[in-house]
């Protein structure tokens, strides 16, 4: 069998896939869910008719929303990461030596199920016994939660279907009030050109609720075409500058110190929409 | 009307065009042009289907593969550029007033009189004093030329059709022998992602040419998704520093002193591929 899997980014521009194969696919309560197996970037996770990570790519994404933040704390111990139900995230914190304790907040459990099943290069982490797997709702989570974590990830979907609440002022709140006195909050913010007034309501909603707000940059193949952005929060640290006391991460496949810093320079027509 | 335009990266990924009108099309003795007005770039030039420059985000490529040598050199005066024909590179170098004289060798005279047509606004540089148009073969031009240069700007299409041979020993070899001592040379380079080989292939050249090779990245959205690459070589001068007497120039929207730098920050994944 071989067919096309066509990504509609925006009503006049889509990315057409060529595919081997449709491993899965399903309705949940919350969502489509689809696995399918593409030619030029392996397996893919495909969630609403938006792929969400690829094998070949995913590393990118995940380190990149992951290490910025904790390589900018002095100590980061428990963390919480909401949505991120692949468990790209988890694995990329965990390979923090002085973590203890990650939550892991998706409202989706046939997101974890299919990950589990089907990317388990992607999702070992989850199985770690430092990771507490929570399938609830991020929102009434951070509405709940006792103030107890260092960093918080909150790696959604985009903004439409069950990710939406994840973009409004309520969570930002609740999860500045659960951070500790020297935490930090990172988001994915979205494709500043395709998509800019979500770029923008992330980095506005990041700056009304943290004393020092600022946005970084990656390019993810895989995603719509151009930059990635992340906001990041921080109630004390500079998140532009690396802790003093971090030593490097082997392995990685695209954060280094180097990328971390370069990351903070803002091409001016991206610097310009913050200021929008 | 209403069409979409598919533009065929590779066997397995394209990317779909929303197109309000095809404003021109035809067949030159060296390729296809096309100019179409895209609902989600505006205008756009295209050579043998694949898009080459778009009047909303051709700022990023222009100022990328011009500002970093011309930045890197102490006082870059005569520019060669091959290649180019949109006119845009010129524009960018013309905006440093140390500028004397740029040599555009561009094969097809067409590129040159669409791009003047249709693309004003990329192509005003040609019609400057300073800038003496040439339509010749640049494998030609550069195997002739006197030694004259500060700077050589390769803005060649992909490495199909006239281009080929930009991508080849002869040329690189004399663009060195026609650059002064302190002369640099740009070219693109290609995604690293989605046309590694010929990425490599334009590093292979520079670093057997020049004593200083090295890569830089951009990230152009209406590429084929992810970075785009520019490979450097020098006879002198750093060119991830930028020179001691360089003025800041106004006005642009991707450039700065620091995304200069930040550019030259390769992730690991990228690094990896110049040493294969």
């Amino acid at each position: 069998m071989e067919e096309w899997f066509k990504e509609e980014h925006t009503e006049g521009y889509y990315v057409g896939w060529k595919v081997k194969n449709i491993i899965m696919q399903e309705k949940t309560p919350f969502q489509d869910i689809a696995v399918i197996d593409t030619v030029e970037w392996g397996r893919a996770l495909v969630l609403d008719g938006m792929v969400q990570t690829t094998e070949r790519d995913e590393f990118i994404y995940h380190e990149m929303i992951s290490h910025v933040a904790m390589m900018s704390h002095p100590d980061p111990q428990n963390i919480l990461v909401i949505g991120g139900g692949d468990g790209g995230v988890v694995r990329e914190v965990l390979k923090h030596p002085g973590v203890k304790h990650v939550d892991l907040v998706e409202i989706d459990r046939r997101v974890i199920e299919v990950s589990q099943e089907y990317f388990p290069r992607i999702a070992c982490g989850l199985s770690d016994p430092r990771t507490h797997v929570q399938c609830l709702d991020g929102i009434k989570f951070v509405r709940d939660a006792a103030a107890d974590y260092d960093i918080i990830i909150v790696d959604s979907s985009d903004p439409i279907g069950p990710a939406v609440p994840l973009f409004g002022d309520e969570f930002y709140q609740n999860s500045f009030r659960i951070l500790h006195e020297d935490g930090i909050m990172t988001s994915q913010a979205e494709s500043p050109t395709f998509f800019k007034p979500s770029f923008q309501t992330v980095y506005r909603n990041m700056k009304r609720t943290f004393p020092i707000a600022r946005v970084y940059l990656a390019c993810v193949p895989t995603y719509v075409s151009g930059f990635w952005a992340f906001a990041i929060g921080s109630k004390k640290c500079d998140p532009g500058v690396l802790h003093d006391d971090k030593s490097a991460l082997d392995g990685l496949k695209y954060y280094t110190e180097g990328v971390h810093k370069a990351a903070f320079e803002l091409p001016p027509f991206i610097a310009d929409m913050l200021n929008d």
